[in-house]
């Protein structure tokens, strides 16, 4: 059997978008959103072109779809991605609430291309005190005249907010 | 004594921003990106006002230090939220390579007011098979003539990329 499945012509289209992003100044990544009725919106890495850290392929398709769709929620859609999502993708993707993701390449496969993405994933396994970048908490003291919850209870206090 | 730290300062800030954003169709989180030299950069939660499910407070700091700096990488810089961060906006900076992360509020306390920082930390640590999310992993067969590890192999061959 020569024919492809249609989850494997989705993985192939964002493979091919990482690979012609390579040559336009992007980082080696594409990922494509793709709606219950099939509508499929792209994403690619812009790290380095952007100057924006957070401009991987998963989280650019999912701005993108969002953007495109007028919404915060992408039930019912599916992430196709060249690569195994790094934490910031994974994270990304259940905030946008996607059915699932589907990967080729793996983090192994993205860390012998130099990339972080299993360091990473290690770092959330890593006791707080051994960790390479420090994340403290600091309760406020009373000289500071308000606290971590204020911002909590404005939201509560406020009937017409869009929870998500 | 009544005096408050800069650390305190930077804290009380970002925990302003959050509470303003709330009356600004916002989310109850706010973020400082602050360089080694004391300038300091905005962020604050966006996720529905601007359909866009990464625009969280720490992503939008990150971002907005980015822009405006030229650059992608922020060593050297402090990131101060209002909240603890969640696995995307961990993510975000540690991608920015930030020095170090300093919080208000928790993540419990963000899962008391209907969010789920909590739930996110804990679906890393579910084994594959329970979680909420399938993320599967699916080589391509023969018939797809490409592999997850084209982009990469692309990546090798191009002496003037810029890695990160």
């Amino acid at each position: 059997m020569s024919t492809t499945t249609k989850e494997e012509q989705f993985l192939s289209e964002a493979i091919s978008l990482a690979t012609h992003n390579v040559y336009n100044d992007g980082g080696p990544f594409g990922a494509l959103i793709v709606t219950a009725d099939g509508r499929r919106f792209e994403g690619v890495n812009r790290v380095t072109a952007n100057n924006d850290p957070t401009a991987h392929a998963e989280v650019m398709a999912i701005r993108n779809a969002c953007s495109q769709l007028g919404t915060f929620d992408l039930t019912g859609c599916t992430l196709y991605t060249s690569c195994e999502p790094c934490p910031l993708c994974l994270s990304a993707a259940l905030w946008a609430r996607v059915a699932g993701v589907v990967y080729a390449a793996d983090r192994h496969d993205a860390e012998k291309a130099g990339f972080d993405d299993a360091v990473f994933y290690n770092f959330f396994n890593t006791p707080v005190e051994e960790r390479s970048m420090p994340v403290r908490h600091q309760p406020l003291s009373a000289a500071a005249q308000t606290t971590g919850s204020a911002p909590f209870d404005a939201w509560d206090s406020v009937a017409a907010r869009v929870d998500y």
